[in-house]
């Protein structure tokens, strides 16, 4: 057999120790896979000495100088599990300049600055995989990068992230509000202590704007997406949802458009929305993740699976793993970055989505005329209205009542509008609900 | 820009007329993304003046001589949307040996001799891409042979036949039965005029040699594989699987075992079975495709969209022309086959599966003795019993009752024994429903 292909690991963590269990136990099948065994060169961690349990690997490669080891001869193929823009971005750039390949699942830098890791890469002629990056072990990028170039991609939509969709699935589930709903997330440890990477969106944006990258052929980073977290997503939205036959998801998503002058551009978000029971998403329960795919020949296509945890993402890194070594040994570079369409980012006010409006109003003749003529106002159409007493007000009492309204599309800066001008008005007792509507057939 | 990558399509049908739309719509792109222009070399047809509709397309590339058109020194690529044995087995088989990369959607040729097709490749030099073969549109083989490379799968179930989970799925909706469900999806044109393929399971069968030869890295071929189609699957058989919590699907199967001796074995199957309506599958209407794939450390994970029709079929021909094009230029090969597991098959009998069996017995003392009696002949235990009075009958009337068996797993032989022992015993007066239960959490 072939000289061993020879791996730096940066990382042993949760994932790392997940990557070190599978090089050993798999080690076998690895090898048949490839045409070479993998090894291990070393281990670039923090601290030594921390507990890592029982690891089958020789307590020698453990090292703190990440760098001395990514620079040495013997090392072939660098694995990046520690995450965090610095100093992952100058370990990364110095060995993809350096001709090493690199698979990483570092998502935060590569919706930062995955720019400068491709051009090192193009630059050292080297090989650059991510597929732990976005929704974990599920394989995604490489049909997004490959298999789906015959075709062109509309429209992606995603649950990304793990932790946002276990709070909005135990708030629709029991009626809690989100701060219960996190609470028992942390408890069960599907949030972190310092739940805002998550909950307020960040990590799903980052995801978005790498899966953005990857259908649309443009290099979109996590400046360019608009991001709503669910911190403010009510008990009463939720049941606003379940009224309309609808659950509430975190969602990412990515559409082509076309702006005023006729150029193609793409809008990439992540914010709570409302989503039909019937859309293959809504099904998509506790962390798990999915991503909904719409190309123009290929129709409706839906990816699921875990997202997160150490054993899922360790499969998607090794993966990478294999297809670069196995590169490595027939001496070429996979496809690089394809980012010829360059389309321009569309701002989230020039987006086309669909506001769920709930509002109470004073229960008098009028009304509705004047609710509807705001929305003409802002040539916002309307698709659906119900109108019905308030909770604990006879009809006709000139007390409160209901008004619940569903747009059709229209630019998000053009609803927004409309809502804020609703808030003002002297009828418009409060506006209860506000969310967007997505997932449409 | 370089010299353009050269095609010559075999078969000009409804994936063919796509395909050649699609090279058309989307030249800049697939340019762009490949890095030269595709050019279509010839077309080979059976008959040069059918009525294609408008295909933009210079007639004069139509051609007969399909084998002529394949041996031209300008042809680069091969692209087969024939279907069939032969003569597509003689034609690829020339094109691969001669160095020409092959994209097929030939699930038949690929289960019948996909060895030959692999061995032509290695002696070729050619790359061999045939993500349309199994699920149309959905990026499923290329995950399979490369994103979950590092990963072990220990199970594949997939729903991959369009034809029947309409028709199943309409038996569901409406409690109709098999006649009348396939008479409706011929008029829809979801049925062929001759359904055998479908209905009897073939088209799935091939199906699951192909998924379980990249899934067990083992040459799977469709004698391989059991199989039985839907056309025995009843109205009462739905009516005992809804009570149950379930919906009947005709599922392709492949999962690892072990034999007697330790050695690891592969059951590859085809056969209609309740699922929970819990699963995953379950939610998969009317002709939509998905498969499951549980692997060691990724867990379970789903693909889902079109399993058919020209233009999602010809998406994923397209991705597969990218991607040998993209291979010719930087003058490289892509993995070739991998079957170094070199599993052995083992037999249906020998798979390990569960039963539901519904019987109308005597009601008297003693029944339910001598029923479980048979189970415990043959070591299958009882997972769950029902046990109540037959429609019309008054309880210890002494007339029928209905007894529902559910097992757990055992050997298929032993369960088909059990059945055929409770066929003859006098106090079953019929076994109204046989049926395997898959996919249990």
């Amino acid at each position: 057999m072939t000289s061993p292909v020879r791996l730096a690991l940066l990382g042993c963590g949760t994932v790392g120790g997940e990557v070190v269990r599978l090089l050993h136990e798999q080690s076998a099948d690895l090898a048949a896979r490839i045409g070479a065994p993998l090894e291990l060169a070393g281990i670039a961690v923090r601290r030594i000495n921390r507990d890592r349990g029982e690891l089958p690997v020789d307590p020698s490669l453990f090292t703190t100088d990440a760098l001395g080891l990514i620079k040495r001869d013997d090392v072939d193929v660098v694995v990046e599990v520690v995450g965090g823009i610095e100093p992952a971005r100058e370990w990364l750039v110095e060995a993809l300049r350096a001709g090493k390949s690199v698979v990483t699942a570092n998502k935060a830098l590569l919706a930062e600055d995955g720019g400068a890791l491709h051009d090192a890469a193009a630059e050292g002629g080297a090989d650059l995989y991510y597929e732990a990056a976005v929704a974990g072990a599920i394989p995604l990028l490489r049909p997004l990068r490959e298999s789906l170039h015959g075709d062109r991609i509309t429209r992606v939509t995603g649950i990304v992230n793990g932790t946002t969709n276990f709070i909005l699935s135990a708030m629709d589930a029991t009626g809690a509000g989100f701060a219960e709903a996190l609470e028992q997330a942390t408890e069960l440890g599907y949030a972190e202590a310092d739940p805002t990477a998550d909950v307020e969106g960040f990590d799903a944006a980052a995801k978005a704007a790498i899966l953005a990258s990857l259908a649309f052929h443009t290099r979109v980073s996590a400046a360019d997406v608009h991001r709503e977290g669910i911190t403010e997503v009510t008990a009463a939205d939720v049941a606003s949802a379940k009224a309309m036959g609808c659950t509430i998801k975190l969602l990412c998503l990515a559409a082509r458009g076309v702006d005023a002058a006729g150029r193609e551009t793409v809008n990439v978000r992540v914010h709570p929305a409302m989503i039909p029971l019937t859309h293959p998403l809504a099904g998509v329960g506790d962390a798990f993740n999915a991503v909904f795919v719409e190309a123009e020949a290929a129709g409706p296509l839906m990816f699921y699976g875990r997202g997160a945890g150490g054993a899922p993402t360790a499969s998607a890194v090794l993966g990478d793993v294999v297809a670069v070594a196995r590169n490595r040994l027939a001496g070429v570079r996979a496809a690089s970055e394809s980012a010829y369409a360059d389309l321009s980012v569309r701002s989230m006010g020039e987006a086309l989505t669909r506001y769920h409006v709930s509002l109470d109003v004073a229960d008098r003749p009028g009304v509705l005329a004047a609710v509807a003529g705001v929305f003409a106002r802002h040539d916002v159409s309307i698709a659906t209205v119900w109108q019905g007493p308030a909770e604990g007000s006879a009809p006709g009492s000139g007390a409160d009542a209901d008004l619940v309204i569903v747009t059709h599309v229209a630019p998000d800066a053009a609803l927004a509008a409309t809502v804020s001008e609703l808030r003002g008005l002297d009828i418009v007792r409060s506006v209860t609900s506000v969310l967007r509507v997505e997932g449409e057939a």
